[in-house]
């Protein structure tokens, strides 16, 4: 069950909502228009993680779609209220948090704001553990549109996510797990709902690479985290531009992420890529130390 | 006031809602996901305009979205009942009619459809009477990509709508009243929530044209519609592929949608566009015509 809790100024620490209810307005423009932006989130033991890092994309996704974002410390009570809430429900069960901003009902001119506190789907494991097949499909935009095109709000989280959805319908369609946009000028992009990672093991240099933001993808917080922590263990970090070839040609390729975390890919279109237990066990080991 | 009337077996007719409450659930995938798919139709005198139109293009969204869509005879029972229910609230003043339907409640497996009526904003009419200041901007795709990559759900009214309301408002802060959007290779495309429309008088012949659908637009109900009537005039109609000068060239420029109906364009990026009163009262008529 999903326990709910509502930013209300009247609730300092968060209102906690009854999930099986309705609670959300029909005319709310999230819902009406997909105008607004989320982030979701592990939680593991009742502790949530990487809270700033989510928190501060979030910010930034508003920001790009000049939405007034509560501040962190509004945030933070509900989070907790939501966990003690998931965990009185669940146990120490882990929990996917989502963070939920909407313009708010038309005309109200005030947003509505929620924390979602719900079980990590079993399917989540399963391909962390199986590996994944992968398609590339096509985004439609230039890696250099991201700049130009403000409007377009490339490298935000918003509501708006039928496109991502439908891509992950047309893999599943297809015998497939899981999609990598590629860019109309040839670039690898990310993941509909998770970043790429690829790993290079050179003369005993290893590196870890990923697209460009500027190409105007999701800054990935699980991706940010994981370059943090592998660059104290001596690994090289690269940021694009990058083409399938170089997947294709990788010692590893993973889809990573807040909830699924570091998966990796076993087939690209059809054709299989190396799957290093090592590497995997390795760069999963150093996400494990992302709190 | 909205009117809220939700398709639901239970109630042929419809299950009138209370819209000052809430009445969608939290995790309905079209909250959260933007999932699902809609429709906007003008009601006059009791009577919603293009029905059968709007239906069949929003079973064509839905079907791009593998979206469950409800049978038309589901559909106009819970109309009626809306449009009976606005008229005991606002007695005879036009009403939008929105068709809304959502993937709904994550898990549930069932879609989650409704009909909200509500009175026409103040501002539409203005805009019809004063025409529009309209920006070009950049759409992000070239105008073969919606044939190669259905995944992008090109050509689909989908509850994704942020980029939409974000170029809108990128207009409005830079003094502009709408947009055009056109393709990364220079091809004109739509509004943000409209079908642009020109027309052309050369020696006595008059010529309507809008742009192809091939380019990934949505079929506009209401520049169809004005279409079949002008014909029927002695009007040459034509489909693209438009650019930016045959806009800035022709004898007038419009962007037609179902509620504001036939708005002029007097201004494209700062430049003044040629406003015919005489052409826009006379297709204005034929708009009028389309019940």
């Amino acid at each position: 069950m999903t326990v709910l809790v509502f930013l209300d100024p009247a609730y300092p620490a968060g209102r906690i909502a009854d999930a099986s209810k309705p609670q959300l307005m029909a005319t709310d423009l999230g819902a009406t228009r997909g105008d607004g932006v989320f982030e979701s989130m592990l939680a593991v033991d009742g502790h949530a993680r990487k809270v700033g890092m989510h928190l501060e994309r979030m910010a930034s996704s508003a920001a790009a779609l000049q939405l007034d974002f509560p501040a962190p410390q509004v945030w933070e009570p509900a989070i907790a209220t939501a966990l003690a809430e998931f965990a009185r429900v669940h146990g120490n069960a882990p929990a996917v948090v989502k963070l939920m901003l909407t313009r708010g009902p038309e005309g109200a001119g005030s947003p509505t704001a929620w924390v979602a506190a719900s079980p990590v789907p079993e399917s989540t494991g399963r391909q962390r553990e199986e590996g994944l097949d992968v398609l590339l499909l096509d985004r439609g935009y230039d890696s250099s549109v991201a700049e130009r095109a403000p409007w377009l709000l490339l490298g935000s989280k918003t509501l708006s996510y039928a496109v991502n959805m439908a891509a992950l319908r047309f893999a599943k369609q297809h015998g497939a797990d899981d999609v990598i946009f590629t860019s109309s000028d040839g670039k690898v992009l990310e993941g509909p709902t998770s970043t790429v990672v690829l790993a290079v093991v050179e003369d005993g240099v290893k590196t870890l690479l990923t697209p460009e933001l500027e190409s105007g993808i999701l800054p990935g917080t699980t991706q940010s985290a994981l370059f943090a922590a592998a660059e104290k263990e001596g690994w090289q970090l690269g940021y694009g531009p990058l083409e399938p070839t170089h997947l294709m040609q990788a010692d590893g390729v993973w889809l990573i992420s807040s909830i699924r975390l570091l998966a990796p890919v076993k087939s690209i279109d059809g054709s299989p890529v190396p799957v290093s237990r090592e590497l995997t066990d390795e760069l999963a080991a150093l996400v494990e130390t992302v709190l």
